[in-house]
């Protein structure tokens, strides 16, 4: 995912506003751990959240619409590490983002999330949105360490987050394993070994063999 | 995905239940290529394939065993590589995955199995077996290294093969962009690299240390 701290969108962050929004994601939350994905209405956050079905498709237009701005709200609390070093920055992001993604209840919000950008446009673009912010915000990291030395200079921030965050989304979405401390740690040490040796770089290299020449 | 050849599961392979099958698969292929994952049902499926709709419930069940059935079709045309080294094959393979991936219909076969395995157990069972098969098919390649002695003995094949997978399902499913060239040279080299560094090993080392001491 690279997650990310994000500057709230809220207009008002402690009014009547910010409120609702608590209140009805919360009620999302609950919804997903209690049905899945698949059982999630715009009802029934009503019903759990106290907050009129009016407002809801006013504000959030449908349950896809809910899911995304949810995904938005919780990535909030997975902050982006500045430990001084690249392997040090990768392996507190990896294990962030596997704590968040051990609760089952995550793991039901990202199939959720993909689930709706399957089948409304505009929740694919939110999805997209969403990921590619957090892409730059999290690829601070990188740069750091590419002032400090430590990756090649035309290396593509993005490119290292996106290979940071696939293996979880491969593990929830297609194998559908669990989400373990084993699996943060070898993606943090692949992401750590590929970038160094070039694999993410900005120009694609033209000569079409791999790194170390075979 | 890391697809891969697989025994055809056909009870007569040239009767009519394969020609029932391939004709009922052909259409919700095409019927991917024009709705697009959300539209697809089973109606739909029997109009465009002039099966009947009471064949199609009998042996799919249901638009979410349709889709896998397809998935499991179309990649025997994946084929494994053995062209004698292991970055040679890892990049075979990942120029495969990202051919199947380039075409849009594949896109939406696969954003479609994985909606389908958010709304029903059954076809989120399929598709982890689907996965789990592939991975110790093209984990034969892994298993040619280690005899090669290009990695070290206690890598995990099924590991390797789901990190080749991993960055095509996110470019996917997540990021939402386009599957390239470039996707499946970065993601090779970066396989390559992670598995000649111990990352991928089967037994977890315990130490907490990134592979080169950091």
């Amino acid at each position: 995912m690279t997650t990310a701290h994000r500057a709230s969108g809220e207009a008002r962050p402690g009014g009547r506003t910010a409120r609702t929004r608590q209140a009805v994601l919360a009620a999302v939350f609950e919804e997903l751990g209690h049905g899945g994905p698949a059982a999630l209405s715009m009802e029934k956050v009503a019903q759990r959240s106290g907050v009129h079905l009016a407002t809801l498709y006013r504000r959030w237009r449908c349950a896809e619409g809910l899911v995304c701005d949810l995904l938005n709200w919780l990535s909030a609390d997975v902050p982006l590490p500045d430990t001084g070093t690249l392997p040090g920055d990768l392996r507190a992001l990896a294990r962030s983002i596997g704590t968040f993604y051990a609760d089952e209840r995550m793991r039901s919000l990202i199939e959720a999330v993909v689930s709706a950008a399957a089948r409304d446009p505009q929740a694919a673009t939110a999805l997209r949105d969403f990921f590619g912010e957090r892409l730059v915000l999290a690829g601070e990291m990188v740069v750091r360490a590419v002032e400090r030395g430590e990756l090649p200079p035309d290396t593509d921030p993005e490119k290292v987050m996106a290979a940071l965050g696939a293996p979880f989304y491969y593990r929830i979405l297609i194998a559908r394993g669990p989400v373990d401390t084993a699996l943060a740690e070898s993606t943090a040490t692949a992401v750590w070994v590929s970038a160094r040796a070039g694999a993410y770089r900005r120009t694609e290299s033209h000569n079409g063999a791999p790194h170390d020449g075979r």
